[in-house]
């Protein structure tokens, strides 16, 4: 394991400086061809490649197209090849470590080919998953408080914005943690830095490109070779088709999760039973429905979805400071408090109500499942206890929904406004009440049902905005982080990061679920972001930008990062839907799913999961198996637990390839699923014969 | 009127045949600049023109600049620009005689435009306006086959491929027809050809196509001006937005009006049911639907979209005879016949109660409505009893369901199968049982009735077959067309017309209501096509074409004829999703609507028409203004009855501009009407000035 353990010497470290200093300037100039990029028919590139190949015939310096299939497809040196491929694979087992630091998931194939370059043995035993609750069985009460694991008694304390558990005050003053292991900052910052050198180290990029394109051509091929006999399987296929496979509509925000026009029925219906009702206070005034309307000079009755104006148009285009204030109805601050948050003069009553309408309508259409997305801000740290007692106190349970918690990265905001004295103090109330309510279960019993529910977190914002600080060892600790402005998105992927993996394996001891990390991430800003999530995510929502970077793209494809994409969002926001690199990807072989984000404000029909997929398959042309592929990753990316799994993909749903594929119940033929496979192995097989070269 | 009355000399007939024979030639070539394009940016025409420009000075042959606001838009010379407005004028006159006589639609602004060109006062009596029957009272039985006006003793024969209606036999043996004007053979072609001669004429696609650019440009303006005026107007209007503003599906086949999925379990639920029923037979042998189905090696509990494999896939794209097939379920014409058609064991049951299903949802949905197409194949004189006896048996009426009957253009087969022994009969079988019926309503009853509910004729094939054939006037008569080739597309639409002209003479006459004419036009094929329906269809379905003609396009724009655009089926078909011309058409001015055509083939989601709109909206980011806008000309062009489109539209639905729209029940915004009809005025006044320059 010599490639792994080798530090990242100062020279990378300058590099790294200097290609996140040009990523910055670079980030207002859209569509230029950015660092990372290489042209697709770049000459001087193919000039000197040519030559390589024409005037190197000694076995030293042979060209690698020996081994390939294809003669034009690898032509670089083996000097290049091989330095490629010890930079991939290294950045694989950095993937691996904190993914299993984090208990997330590393499919078994790589990690299969990681052993096999180490000459070591990989053991089923080795995978590490994520731990989701049941469902509850029947009879049994999702809110139930009873039956909590007795109380530790260990004490939470933040520090360097990492909560650190303790077996007592006594030792956590004397800062002597359990044995928790978490990520070391120096080493993350070190593999980060080498990270960064790896996309923009030229004989990478050109390999990774040119592996990219292959993938492309490849599923050309089998497209044109087997599309009929695909489909043929799938006809034989009894009783299960694209309609009645489950599909997960991996990124929807809850305070979106409705569409425009059941928003508006919602707020009709509301008026029409409710308008005497005291729902909101002013200045210390009560006001019933009706006065409330009266001040907006609105009258329900009148209300349309125009004037709602909540529907993303053409005015969003690039604009998301826009797009944010179409969360308000009508333009009204009021309205949304009333009907989309959680916290307000009627306990956020009816929002629980319209969740649970759309929860219905899923339950209704049987095969479809969400995973709406709650907000912790971190401003305070009485949020959960607020957020858990309006998910008891109103029954928020459906088993065709899976929650989420996204946490704003509006830390300039609070500060500005002096909510909070710095970034550690936001970290702290994020994190330390669910440590502590995972070391004592019953000392906040309604957190501790809520939390058994939640299955990820997400941390959200404009990715376009840039901090102009770059995370280094250098950087202030969270608690001197105290400018009003916000740190970059890689200091928050870390700190998130890093809570989470140490509470994970707090909880996983106790026997209690875990929390996956599930950020947005590429939909915009600059491809570091993407980086960062490649260490620390276990999925991602959008990753548009894998486009600027053949690298992390080819590293995404290989570990098999699960991307949730929603093209009708970028439609709306930063890319217009034929340009959308869904269906490269999806050829290319990425993990992808399909997903909402935002139905509220993007969508049209009463089912916005089936709309979406319906205008990817007839913009792009998706077949069957093509959509049901898709369904089956959305299955797969989810917090869906493990029985869930089972009984919607096939008991064999963790192996790779074929074999972990139920046509039965995916309806996604298996000579598809033998094509993936096949790809994986030969691609993850050509790093390990770089590695092993010399 | 010295240009209305010049007969087309021997000259434009040559050069109508010449430009006749290159299209033919041109046919296969596709995305090649045709006889008709001008290009964008033509280097020696833009030279020619500027020389014009900058030569001539004086004020015999001055540019027609002056009278431009945008000194760029008209840079032809005063000769060309009046060589080009007479032509136009003169195919308008062609347009609106041939409307009239048909008691088709020709909108007034134009109307008013040539009546002023000719000195002559319009009069609001002049217009002339197809007959609907309104839906029945509260109480009223649809299917009520008394109160029919009494036999009139006529008697109806058919001569030289139209049916005319006599006095007695004796006037008959004599062809003394009642006077119910027609159009003339010779006249027709005359017109014709003058059409043919003017497409093809170099200064009036010059300026047409610049007046086409223009529109696009000043529309685009417009947009930038007024977006937010608009949708200010839409917000501020009560109670009326897009999902509550009618919409009607203007192009269905009702063999494919249900999506797949209903299908499929329609096909269960009645094996479910009736899996003992007798519902075929097999030389001689009575099957049940178990035996159907067990003959077939099928389980309906195991059938699944995949395998009933009606959906239009990547392989129908270019392929019309692939796209056919799809109206087998299972590959099964078996099941086709037991499900989706009017006359089998059953008597059509099943497929009356599935098309009672879908109305069912329209009238849930409540502001949908649709126009389905039902054949009638004109191989045999008892097709239309057999069809109206099915309707009234079944009792398949909707007040959301406004029907339609389609000709297949498939003369061909029939006569190679030796069903018919001319052409001249298929015409025949086609219109002799509805001139009887109107003759004497009793000698049918249940024809009557479905006659009632019938709003349109429509033409189908695939378009891109050419038969090679010229209609002319020395084309054979369609009794002595006895030889296996079908007759052209134009032969077709001119015989069609003409029986449906005198026709609706005779119905008009008698108090009832008329057709009609809506062929499919301008899907694939020659640009003729698009000609043909400018003389005879009330409105067309597809016009794709249009781009191909900028003569024809301008004059589709000019005479507002309305087009029902169904891009989801064309990017199944011919044409790619976001190259389709709907948004061009739409911002130029053109009248277009959007339609289904095959849901069962096409459409993934419950509401299709909603499918079609969503997908436009999402992929051309269509404003809400531009979907109402698209969905009243909907209304406008359907067949509905002008009790329900005052109803829908507001009482002053026919008058074009501001004044005939009620933002109250299209929330279309007044602004756009205002530009709508200036602009109109604009071009035509334009046209105006050119024929009155000399």
């Amino acid at each position: 394991m010599k490639t792994n353990s080798a530090k990242t010497d100062d020279r990378t470290r300058a590099i790294a400086e200097r290609v996140f200093a040009s990523e910055t300037k670079d980030d207002d100039v859209r569509d230029e061809i950015s660092l990372f990029d290489v042209p697709d028919d770049c000459p001087i590139l193919n000039q000197e490649l040519a030559q390589h190949v024409t005037e190197d015939d000694d076995e030293e310096k042979r060209s690698v197209n020996k081994i390939m299939p294809f003669q034009t497809v690898l032509q670089v040196t083996m000097d290049d090849f091989e330095l490629a491929c010890k930079g991939l694979y290294r950045a694989l087992t950095i993937r691996e470590k904190y993914m299993r630091l984090a208990f997330q998931r590393f499919p078994d194939t790589p990690s299969q080919f990681l052993r096999k370059i180490e000459g070591e043995q990989w053991k089923p035993e080795d995978q590490v998953l994520p731990v989701f609750t049941s469902p509850p069985k029947s009879g049994e009460d999702p809110f139930c408080t009873k039956d909590f694991p007795p109380n530790l008694g260990y004490v939470a304390r933040m520090k360097d914005g990492v909560i650190y558990v303790y077996k007592d005050a006594a030792s956590a003053d004397k800062h002597q943690p359990l044995n928790h292991p978490g990520p070391d900052l120096v080493t993350f910052i070190d593999d980060m830095n080498f990270l960064i050198a790896l996309i923009a180290q030229g004989p990478t990029k050109t390999y990774t490109h040119r592996r990219l394109k292959f993938l492309m051509s490849k599923f050309n091929v089998h497209e044109m070779l087997n599309e009929m006999e695909e489909m043929k399987e799938l006809k034989k296929n009894p009783h299960r088709d694209f309609y009645n496979c489950r599909k997960v509509d991996t990124h929807i925000h809850a305070a979106a999760c409705m569409n425009q026009k059941h928003l508006l029925r919602f707020i009709k219906k509301s008026y029409r039973v409710d308008a005497d009702r005291v729902v909101h206070v002013l200045k210390g005034k009560e006001m019933t429905m009706k006065e409330l309307f009266a001040s907006l000079n609105l009258h329900p009755y009148d209300l349309t979805v125009d004037s709602l104006d909540v529907h993303a148009g053409r005015q969003t285009f690039q604009r998301f400071d826009k797009f944010n204030a179409k969360y308000n109805p009508v333009g009204a601050s009021e309205l949304r408090d009333l009907y989309m948050k959680t916290e307000n003069h009627i306990s956020g009553e009816y929002f629980a109500t319209i969740i649970k309408e759309v929860a219905s309508d899923l339950e209704d259409a049987r095969y479809q499942y969400a995973e709406p997305r709650l907000s912790i801000y971190g401003c305070n740290p009485n949020e959960w206890t607020k957020l858990a007692s309006w998910f008891n106190k109103h029954r928020v349970f459906s088993p065709h929904l899976k929650w989420m918690i996204q946490v704003p990265r509006i830390y300039d905001i609070f500060r500005g406004r002096n909510f909070v004295p710095h970034f550690g103090k936001m970290l702290e109330n994020i994190f330390l009440p669910i440590f502590q309510a995972t070391i004592d279960p019953n000392s906040n019993p309604e957190l501790s049902v809520f939390l058994k529910h939640v299955t990820a977190f997400d941390s959200v914002d404009d990715e376009s905005k840039h901090s102009g600080h770059m995370f280094s060892t250098k950087s202030p600790k969270p608690e001197e982080w105290d400018i009003v402005k916000s740190p970059s998105y890689s200091y928050w992927i870390y700190y998130m990061y890093a809570n989470i993996a140490r509470l994970n394996q707090l909880r996983k001891e106790r026997g209690m679920n875990t929390f996956q990390f599930r950020p947005h991430c590429g939909e915009a800003g600059a491809v570091t972001h993407l980086l960062a999530c490649f260490m620390t995510a276990d999925n991602i929502s959008h990753g548009l930008n894998l486009k600027k970077s053949p690298v992390l793209q080819y590293l995404y494809y290989l570990a098999q990062v699960p991307i949730a994409m929603s093209p009708l969002s970028n439609n709306s926001l930063f890319l217009e839907y034929n340009k959308n690199p869904l269906l490269e990807f999806h050829k290319k072989g990425l993990m992808v799913s399909l997903s909402t984000d935002d139905p509220m404000q993007f969508h049209y029909t009463k089912e916005p999961l089936m709309e979406e997929y319906a205008i990817a398959a007839q913009v792009f042309k998706l077949s069957t198996c093509d959509m049901c592929e898709i369904a089956r990753n959305s299955v797969l990316q989810s917090g869906l637990s493990a029985e869930e799994k089972i009984h919607f993909l096939g008991t064999n749903y963790l192996k790779d390839g074929p074999e972990g594929n139920d046509i039965r119940k995916t309806n996604l033929a298996q000579i598809r699923m033998a094509y993936r496979y096949e790809t994986l192995c030969y691609e993850l097989n050509l790093i390990r014969e770089g590695v092993m070269a010399d």
